[in-house]
């Protein structure tokens, strides 16, 4: 297959992943996830990886800028790697099967990968956002390297995590753990450390980078921009319950009616 | 009637619940208000209610995606239950007169419908708002539950409830009180609270809960989403107020110019 | 000329007062300065005055939805007034050619008119912008009834006053001077204080309202328009400056290049 | 050659700087970069300066409202005038080959041609948004004339500067700084000051003006957009860390992998 195979790029479904990621990182730009050129976004099917290329503005991202990686081949070498290989994952092992000329490919593509073998996801989105930045220095601040907040009701917009994938979202009173990684002088640095944390904290959907954003994957696209979208309110709200002197974390009794609705 | 006749959410009036629903939530999540999923709306005519669906991408609902009920009956179960029938309404009176197969209906059916059924509204919105959940922590640090402002213009957008529906909106100098019910960890059981909240402030067209959002209703569409405007507005100078050292409620001898031109 | 002749807001050109007005207003809800149907807009050509009606959705404002006024009739009694008439103007002096009947006259109407015939303004704009409204609560904790900012570059964005109307624009390190009146309990009452300000701020383009908002208005629309944007955002850093202990005055010594360039 | 030659602000294609500097100041416009008709950018082409004129409501600018100079004779007059020839820059050296009738040139022309003719630039885009002021006022307080800030990601964002050009852009742990010059009196004067601060910082590719903006340039039009997003971020940042309590700069040790990816 040629590495210029502008096939893979086109379609008349909107929901195609060529589509799907240029109208995705549009809103996402909207948000200020991705000013500057930064961040970015990706999604696989089952064949292929659809990855925004490096240096790309993002908010005028054409299907035709994206690199298409071929996943099977990459799949199979992080497998062996995985369980005891030649140990970690090497640029070298991504094929692509569509390079546009114009770009580079995106120093994300390590750590997006990491999100498809590791945790089998369909999308990983990678934002800049400043709210995530401004947790990580908050935090930096008390020598922590976890964000921890509990009983604000958009917990519930994220999944429980692979190993209870079964169980569902977390509940209102669940406490969601982020963990944080420290920033690399070089992004695909950070794909060991993703791991690390990924192999640490087995439940996690998102990954905050310290000085840097944060990385959110799903096992659906619209589960990967839910929760991107559910932690940035979250970040956006801790940081400024910090500025009014509010604690992220608190013990609350649940509150239960006398006639629960709740099952029937 | 088929539980998926689709000609109950096909119009070409944009004014349509089927289409203004939409419309309405892609609005919202431009300002923040239905981020992740979260939050939605419902609005009623004579004979259904029209509800979006849990789980759906707001600003990417279509009418296809909507949950329709039949108000006829899930009124007449509400109303034996309010005049001392059998307990609380159970999610087993709703009647759905369509069910789209992609989606679940929302948590927040039974919240919306006792806006409907207790104060006769025609439109009730839920949202996330993040100024609304920080004015519940806010007032949890001051451990209240009740949201009061007063001498803010914005105040007017709102009616003066039910029972003095004639008597128009509130004034400047008028308190705006806003009940704050606790969260519990299923929406569904928000229910009960809500109804009593309505029931101790009967003046209300909204309900904060605590670590949560908001919920507001109007007589018409357009009066819910101002008055959920107006409110979030308030939220919004409320927490800056907050930040600024600005009490919420004071104490304003009106002014009178020497010639008022009013009423005439 | 019937009270409802529809020909008065249809117009192919973008630029006509009943295309513009819409235009304007949508632009201003994206803002957060129309939200929840408050504030509003209006301009006179040399015939009539058009005006947004009390109680519309900004965002959504059709040219049908505008009153208009035969200004002549209007004018003449303003006039009649200011040179020691029959007292104060009344709502009885104006003259609608022009009644949508979906909604009421805006209570901004006497406001609107006060630039008009006292200043000869051609836009008004009436904002309850949330950075004004704080400003009016930081002024009312130290207080003041003068918004006064100096040494700000968007400064120059103000015209000097009617009096020296050929002098141009406000210059760097003058101070703007923005009177700031109490509110009324109804809006139309404000008319008296609004003019008062006027006559004791000359210079003067814009009145903030104690907790409500601020009428901003010019000789043209783009003025108006331009003028009030310059204001919201000196009061959005003014609030800021506020949080960070930074005043809004100082005095600062002019930089003088060694060649300058000016007036070559 | 006319001086209102509209042919050189007609183009299809929506990359020629007649049709990009329309589109990318109603998106800055968005931003409330260039509220109230400030700010401005400029595109230059091997033969022509495109500038957008004063005054005009940015996010509304049509091609044919734009200035076109003559660069190749501006250039040569700016050479010889760096080479020791006959003082600064004068206004009188612009040769406008387009003028618009309906605007005043932009006060910032000579600023712009400064980026153009001392560095080489192709794009230079100036904004007065709020986060630059008030990134100028914190540093007026601590009587300071350079910005400075490490270890945040979006550092990346800028190149490393004319000298370096080669080199690429900055890294995380490098130190981006940003010198701060006065405002003065006439934006004109400016001039004088920028280029001196160019020469300062010849690694620079953007100048602060105290209590007014920023200029940022770039070799392309996506670097110049590219890095004063990245800037404007980094801006944000900066203000919420000083009300957070968190310094700008760090001292933080790079975080290195055991197998490290890079460069493979």
């Amino acid at each position: 297959m040629s590495t210029n195979d502008d096939r893979l790029v086109q379609s008349d479904d909107p929901d195609h992943p060529a589509n799907l990621i240029p109208s995705l990182c549009a809103k996402f730009w909207t948000l200020g996830w991705v000013t500057g050129t930064g961040g970015g976004a990706s999604i696989r099917d089952d064949e292929h990886v659809f990855i925004a290329p490096s240096g790309v503005q993002k908010e005028l991202m054409k299907p035709s800028d994206l690199y298409v990686l071929s996943l099977p081949e990459t799949l199979e070498k992080h497998r062996a790697a995985a369980t005891g290989g030649d140990g970690p994952i090497r640029p070298s092992s991504r094929v692509y099967v569509r390079s546009p000329s114009r770009f580079k490919p995106s120093q994300c593509t390590p750590l997006f990968l990491s999100a498809f073998t590791r945790r089998g996801a369909r999308c990983c989105i990678h934002t800049h956002s400043a709210h995530a930045v401004l947790v990580t220095l908050i935090l930096e601040q008390a020598g922590a390297s976890e964000f921890r907040i509990n009983n604000i009701e958009q917990i519930k917009g994220f999944a429980r995590g692979y190993p209870h994938a079964e169980v569902g979202n977390l509940g209102y009173h669940d406490t969601l753990r982020i963990p944080v990684i420290e920033n690399t002088a070089h992004e695909e640095d950070l794909t060991e450390f993703l791991e690390e944390a990924m192999d640490r904290y087995p439940d996690a959907y998102a990954v905050l980078v310290r000085r840097h954003g944060v990385y959110v994957w799903g096992n659906s696209v619209e589960q990967a921009k839910g929760q991107c979208e559910s932690l940035d309110y979250l970040f956006q709200i801790a940081v400024e319950m910090k500025k009014l002197g509010i604690p992220w974390e608190s013990d609350i009794k649940p509150t239960v009616p006398k006639n629960s609705l709740k099952g029937q």
